[in-house]
């Protein structure tokens, strides 16, 4: 069996395959990607033990094939040759038992192909519970959450991005139980009721693959274990995390007693510098404080380097009561900069009460941070 | 004392003089930057086990001094809050014993100093030994040498670069026994006879700091014991290697088996397609063979992934003599990196001798490599 096929097409759906590709695995063959040769089209596949990709490659002009059949190359080493030719056109030739040669322009490679047999048997099936998602809304939902998920497996639970699916609205919750990233969109159409909950990982690759163009449509297919993303000529499935998510809605406050609204990038710019004075690795904890004159201080003092006070006057404040509260920079950073207006609000409830941020360009985004309590 | 000072002007100091601070160091304070403020200049000062750099800062327009004195803070985190500054003056107050204030716009630091007496008295004496050229010869000594130092220690004077000055010519060499790269410039004017070795390391952290305005002219001050650069407003010192450097001249030869012309970007894209099938912590080893009919073909081969031949037809041959040679493809792509020529030539003298690498444009620049035997 032999095809032809661009250099520049064949490379870009290697790519997008490879977030598959096992790099730690006891399964020598899950580091290859599988070419299955039919009549006229070329299916590439990857997995493991997360993540499975198949990409279709269909068009004519830029792919030619003769006879059909079915090999195994180490993924990242094919990825490395493509990426180092510079020709037009890549002809494989896999008449040979365990091996496959490539030619492009005057390079001659010969690739020991893996096992074959080894591979497993995906099945990408779709389901009849299914929503359609256009990719600029997909998008946003992955970045503005996966952040906020734990790293830690300890609640395995909370590693993944819980999507619950509603008559005419998809609601997209993170937490690693010291902060959470609230986002929904709404439908026109009617969808059957779905909760599952994606391992962020999986969504964090998946959003490296999704191009630019915001306006195509992605469909996402729940099946009990598995969520399949139909997005271009790809099929991206995930397993699912197991278990009940725990219910969030009663951890959002709604009664207020400040709401402030800063710069987007001036409060940014502050918290970045006050976080210069604290430790990452430790605690990593700044203060905020409100005056009776409604001007804003953030601070922070380490014992051994020094101490910062950056000072900020909020756009509004509606409540100019006298207040300090502490809280982690990094996440209060992370959840700033999931917001795409350039003016925030942060709604305070008490000292050692949670508080959530809000943007008014961001429609059904919410952030909430937990305070840390300090003498 | 107080002092302001543009941002950007000080923070390229301060960048440029954080080429000399230790980071791993049994004395603190030399993780720190000394500030020596002067009636009418401020000078910045760094210094590790091998490099000291001083900075003087003059411009009266840019910089409002009030009061003399002296103190150490740390380096990089000094940098750090310059970097995430965006304002356009800095102020500094160092009026309290330990302390320093710095204020920019409405952001207000504490910094607690270094044990200023702890710093080091760094001479940076000029020599009546020295020699001037432009920025873009230093640039080029630099760039097309230090790569083929040792990065061993077991023969210390192998890690630096020979610089050798003799009446009118500068000429500069590097190996770590493997490859050897040599590069040298004529003066017009007359020179006293020199010979230092300069660390590797010192050359490659000036070669960061100089810039691209290439006519700019430096100095290079010779003691028995340190080489201090003179360039715009810095002084670059470093240390230099004791010991003899090895007489290398015998080792270049100069009668040829066959001198091969390639096109420099081919070549580089061969070698390095072939080097895939290598492994660069073990051989990383690849053969170039010509035939009869004066074609080129570097290939190599692994048991466990496979292989690959690559075609060439060089742009001129002098000897088409059946010839096979096997070296290591880093050096080889280093040593063609060195050459801006767009055509470069392979000097061979036989299958298991010394060849050497010359390019059209690349005055005086040789680089010499050691093949391997392979069965």
């Amino acid at each position: 069996m032999n095809f032809s096929i661009n250099r520049d097409l064949l490379l870009m759906n290697l790519t997008n395959v490879s977030k598959a590709l096992s790099t730690k695995t006891p399964m020598p063959v899950l580091t290859g990607i599988k070419f299955d040769l039919k009549q006229d089209f070329l299916l590439l596949t990857a997995s493991n033990n997360e993540i499975s990709i198949q990409a279709m490659i269909k068009n004519k002009k830029q792919l030619k094939i003769e006879g059909e059949g079915s090999f195994v190359v180490p993924g990242k080493f094919l990825i490395d040759i493509v990426r180092k030719l510079d020709a037009k056109t890549i002809e494989f030739n896999a008449v040979e038992e365990n091996i496959v040669k490539v030619f492009a322009d005057r390079s001659d490679f010969t690739l020991n192909t893996l096992e074959k047999i080894n591979f497993p048997l995906i099945s990408f099936a779709e389901s009849d519970t299914f929503i359609k998602l256009d990719v600029g809304s997909l998008k946003q939902i992955i970045r503005k959450t996966t952040f906020a998920t734990s790293l830690s497996e300890a609640r395995a639970i909370l590693t993944g991005v819980s999507f619950n699916v509603s008559t005419n609205k998809l609601e997209a919750i993170a937490t690693d139980s010291y902060r959470l990233a609230k986002k929904f969109i709404t439908f026109e159409q009617k969808n059957s009721n779905v909760g599952v909950v994606i391992p962020s990982r999986s969504l964090d690759e998946l959003n490296k693959i999704l191009s630019d163009d915001n306006d195509s449509e992605t469909e996402i297919h729940f099946s009990p274990t598995k969520a399949l993303f139909k997005y271009k000529n790809l099929l991206y499935q995930t397993r699912l995390i197991e278990g009940t998510y725990p219910n969030t809605n009663s951890l959002i406050p709604t009664d207020f007693l400040t709401s402030i609204k800063f710069n987007k990038a001036e409060l940014m710019a502050a918290i970045d510098r006050a976080a210069l004075f604290t430790n990452v690795e430790s605690s990593n904890i700044i203060q905020l404080q409100l005056s009776a004159d409604k001007t804003v201080e953030i601070s922070s003092t380490t014992n051994e380097i020094g101490g910062v006070i950056e000072e900020l006057t909020p756009l509004e404040c509606s409540n100019a009561v006298h207040f300090k509260i502490a809280f982690t920079a990094k996440y209060f950073l992370e959840a700033i900069k999931s917001f795409d207006s350039s003016e925030i609000t942060v709604h305070f409830t008490g000292e050692i009460k949670p508080f959530i941020i809000t943007g008014d360009f961001d429609y059904n985004l919410t952030q909430l941070i937990l305070p840390v309590r300090v003498s």
